[in-house]
């Protein structure tokens, strides 16, 4: 089969069809969505090479429950042992011992195939598109945040960052606060965001210190969590959605003397990602730029890596 | 009367004694403590200058509750104006307009006399000695932490630095967990947490990674945050008792993968902490390395910033 196969570079490769394990499903993938995190692979993080990918939708040909065959699934990205302490105390997305889907020591969905534990599998309902069904994957993330946290519907949210993630973080949120406030630096992105009823607010006008109750660092960028921990109010919390490995320099004695709450965040709930898609609560199609067939993928990744897009989407 | 006064340098003169103004009481200070902040205080820290200092013990000289007047106190040491959003939400220690007792637009408690607002004091049991009363505010500090946290009673738990306010923590959080760690690199303070039946190990000796549940950085150090990232489990908690302002550059990706939560803690309740006190629960004394009298206070800091050094009281 053909794969994005990195190595020292990233390649558009033949390689032999997967095998699923036992309790695995073998999926035919059909749509996959870049996301800023195979960048950064790409560029080095988590040391991977292998199959990237791990935004995507497929169709189960194979699989020991007969039930999931010709269905149309997402799945979940991390692959648990069941048998470590966090798999015991039910926290199986920090299991010691995972692989995680083209990220961490397993094949990714940049494919025509690939193989997923089946309880890792999620329907994707009739209604739901395969190009918005693509997103369930970051959407759960975003969905994190709200199982972390309790929200007050008063309680004021600033998002940092108007991108892929950001943009699903300030609909989410959105739905439990109506004081959402999403900043980011590309009028074009903040506009998406308009259209659906959230207030936006350009990174360089100024913004009250202290102002958020709750603020969600989705920039991407290193600089990020200073502007955080300017606009989080004493006792207020600062949600960790970007994972950049350049490291950060921060004043300590910000957060300690106002007794700020730092919670990093990572992989969510696939549940209540694709009940928004079904429900038409959470809009995805905006937010797609660009689509290329899987032959093309090397330009779709060029392209993903450009400013002025947002998802690009490829199809297998 | 006689003051220690920080403007460029910190040095004992003569200065008026403070009037105090409405809802306030004249204090007549016995006894005060030595804490780092003081120290970095004197090397810029907060940008203060007038009389240093904040831990103390005195005798109510005068008061319009008459009931305090003659009375032993200690003193919360953040006053707060009544009147901002954060005082209307019971955040008292987080008033934007609130002054702070030798560290914050209001004169200190090296002094023979400090005025506070009547409701920022505490009556001493009589039980308590002064030596042992001087301990209250930074021992509020440490309780601070089991207002913020729920503990239980089976939580792993390091304590990173064993200086004073690391090891008043380390008692305070031994009475919650029975699985308390003391680290530090000083073996005569570790062997006073030990004398107490709390655990130590050496700052030098290898930890599992990812060990605690909870990790409580009181090193006062810039390094002591990463070593608390290393050391805190996926969904654990790092606490931030530490001020320095040395920028601290930390590798943001490893709090988000492991979706840590970082907690800055700053004052506490006095009550719990004098009640601890009286009852014998914290132990405080063998902290005590020296005393000194209000004439040689100057050398009193100077001892304070050595070493081999644990508390510095200065009687008055």
């Amino acid at each position: 089969m053909k794969a994005l196969y990195l190595d020292e570079n990233a390649k558009l490769t033949e390689v032999p069809r997967p095998r699923p394990a036992q309790g695995e499903a073998l999926v035919r993938v059909t749509t996959v969505g870049i996301c800023n995190t195979d960048l950064e692979i790409m560029k080095g993080y988590m040391n991977f090479s292998g199959i990237l990918g791990h935004e995507f939708v497929g169709v189960v040909e194979n699989a020991a429950t007969e039930d999931l065959i010709g269905k149309r699934v997402v799945g979940e990205i991390n692959c648990s042992c069941h048998e470590c302490e966090y798999c015991r105390k039910e926290m199986p997305n920090h299991c010691l011992n995972r692989t995680v889907l083209g990220i961490l020591n397993r094949n990714g969905a940049f494919a025509e195939y690939l193989t997923l534990p089946e309880e890792n599998l999620h329907i994707v309902p009739d209604s739901v598109s395969d190009d918005s069904a693509v997103f369930a994957e970051p959407l759960a993330a975003a969905f994190r945040i709200t199982e972390q946290l309790s929200i007050d519907n008063l309680d004021k949210i600033v998002v940092l960052g108007a991108g892929k993630l950001g943009q699903l973080i300030s609909q989410v949120l959105h739905q439990v606060s109506r004081n959402v406030v999403s900043v980011g630096r590309n009028q074009w992105k903040l506009e998406l965001l308009k259209e659906l009823g959230i207030r936006t607010v350009h990174t360089n006008e100024p913004m009250e210190r202290g102002y958020a109750d709750i603020v969600v660092d989705a920039t991407g960028s290193y600089d990020g969590f200073n502007r955080a921990l300017e606009l989080v109010r004493p006792e207020g919390t600062v949600i960790l959605k970007t994972t950049v490995t350049h490291p950060t320099a921060f004043d300590m004695s910000i957060p300690v003397i106002n007794e700020v709450r730092v919670m990093g965040s990572r992989c969510g709930p696939f549940r209540p990602a694709l009940n928004a898609l079904e429900e038409g609560n959470i809009i995805v199609s905006p937010m797609v730029t660009e689509s290329y067939e899987l032959k093309d993928i090397e330009k779709a990744l060029v392209r993903a890596s450009q400013k002025d897009v947002m998802k690009v989407l490829v199809h297998m």
